[in-house]
């Protein structure tokens, strides 16, 4: 007799959910996931390698729960001054966005992000208790201060989440919304930086917005541009009272000691890591312009992937893609998909693909 | 102008709180977490280590998020018929139970134990804002399959945590007891079994008690047997639709392709490992002899700790010890103190210091 889930006493508001889940494919162009599709370099692997090594002679022991050379390694890294008592680092940066939201949001409260952005919000939200709540953006996907202002303050959530740029639209923030919407709560506000490696290199990061704004943090990962999916490391940077709150929240020793040695490693090779993530710019710039040759429809982008429209049949074009060895994601909003920059013949191989579609069509 | 945890929008539950904190503490005898204090064997290490350096081949890639190899091996570790639809793993048995009680406990439910039992219990329970209530042990820390399911059926918990061999107590939990409380309640049960290879090899795990308890789970980390704390492995064994449970609540690629490709080519090493857990539990049991004889109280343990009462003043003793070097642990309970066994190195070194206290008070 085989028992089903609904015959467990789960709780009722998970009753009927499907668990998370982008398609994971073998096909040989996976575009989908906005990976850094760029393995890391060799001498880059063997130095983390190297640390491992280290690492594994006292895996028998207790990871450091504060992972201090990792917090170093990320104050030096983020630069603008900041030290170690800043930084906290998890399991990806869901895992570091789930500590802030188990601190200050949790049963009773509410988060609050532009909707569409990063689908795991509203999920890592409700995870915790939270009730989500949705703010508008213009048709162009962007927000400006004064409406985020606006919305917000309506609102009045306990947490704010500012995707800049915007997964999946890629849309640019500039810092005049940051600071609008902090003015507007007295809540947390949460700039999520996952891409930020990817923007225009003058594009100041709201780690300069720090100074004298206590709950404000800025979180990142190393998933894109450190091409670290696979070792899931998220960060974020804010005043050292914040990371005490969230202190009060994790698992202890929730960073392994391998993670901490593979990261630590890595940060140290940051100026290879950004070489490459200037190789994918380059892709997704000649993305956008084909694409608009193409006859769709690409949004600006400053990130490592690129939301298109003017498609007529996403799920058609999907299909073709895929049935071509390219996976690529749609997102559900209508008319549009979205593609990652890849390396530059996995670029070529999705463009290629696309345009005999559209000849086909 | 310093800003203060208080001055932050924190959750009302969670002031004043301090976050969980076994003392680090460089010490050249560390007896006090239960570590495995036996460094991985070499042979294992390399082993591991060329898992690791395959698998950052790809770490650019987000990591398989059903970790299907690792849940095969461990499927193959455990046997009992088991297969990889009943496995589950995360970072650490924390992890692992946190996903149970988001999945069945969280606002509005409850979570009960035995008290004294492992500390961690009652803080993930909160953790997931559910209420944790407490059962009571006879003098000698044991429970009776009556008076368990008694004191489960008036308390009536979403979920029941029975830590076999409990922790910090080490005392034996037989199956009645299991089974009684599974008849006493229609909540789910978690038997930890973190400790059970340190039993006598003829003792039965619960996991024998799975067929047709769709209800029951059974937790396990590598943590302690496999000398993996650094790496924060922990897993369990459930019905597959318990394991769909968790896949509800889990963060998306919660465990590291790294993780995954150490935990697996550790697994392959079950029999060296095990080898040193014997090796353990010799030592386990000269300290309970020791112990007696100098006139202290070990209770009976089947882990690779030993809880020993008829200590006039811990807080003392827990001094005098780390003056010469060796680090245990003061839990709490009035007079009494626990150690866990090492090397044979270490545990000679634990009595010769405790001995030499004793004639000296």
């Amino acid at each position: 007799m085989t028992v089903r889930l609904d015959d467990l006493p789960l709780r009722d508001d998970l009753r009927g959910r499907k668990p998370y889940g982008a398609p994971q494919a073998p096909l040989p162009v996976a575009l989908n996931v906005n990976e850094n599709t760029h393995p890391v370099p060799e001498e880059v692997a063997d130095d983390i390698l190297d640390a491992i090594a280290l690492a594994l002679r006292e895996v028998n022991r207790y990871p450091d729960r504060e992972f201090t050379g990792l917090r170093e390694a990320f104050a030096g890294y983020l630069g603008h001054g900041l030290t170690r008592d800043q930084i906290w680092a998890a399991n990806g940066s869901n895992e570091v966005l789930q500590h802030i939201l188990q601190a200050f949001a949790g049963p009773g409260r509410t988060a609050f992000g532009f909707s569409p952005t990063y689908s795991m919000y509203p999920l890592l939200t409700r995870g915790t208790g939270a009730e989500w709540r949705e703010g508008e953006r213009e048709a162009d996907f962007s927000v400006s201060a004064v409406s985020a202002a606006e919305q917000v303050g309506e609102a009045r959530p306990d947490v704010v989440f500012l995707c800049s740029p915007n997964n999946p639209t890629g849309t640019p923030m500039t810092l005049d919304v940051i600071e609008a919407v902090y003015d507007a709560t007295d809540g947390i506000v949460i700039v999520d930086e996952a891409y930020h490696e990817f923007a225009p290199h003058d594009v100041p990061s709201a780690l300069t917005l720090l100074p004298g704004r206590e709950r404000l943090v800025v979180s990142r990962t190393m998933s894109k541009a450190f091409a670290f999916a696979g070792a899931r490391v998220g960060y974020l940077a804010a005043d050292p009272a914040f990371i005490d709150a969230l202190r009060l929240v994790r698992l202890p020793y929730h960073l392994s000691a391998l993670t901490q040695a593979a990261a630590t490693a890595a940060l140290g090779h940051a100026d290879t890591m950004l070489a490459m993530v200037d190789d994918i710019v380059v892709q997704r710039d000649r993305i956008s312009a084909t694409l608009e040759a193409l006859g769709y429809e690409p949004y600006e982008s400053w990130s490592n992937f690129v939301l298109f429209g003017g498609v007529d049949e996403p799920a058609r074009v999907w299909e073709r893609l895929y049935e071509r060895g390219v996976l690529i994601r749609d997102i559900g909003i209508p008319h549009h998909l979205r593609v990652s920059a890849g390396t530059e013949e996995e670029t070529t191989a999705f463009l290629d693909a696309l345009a005999s579609i559209d000849s086909a069509s």
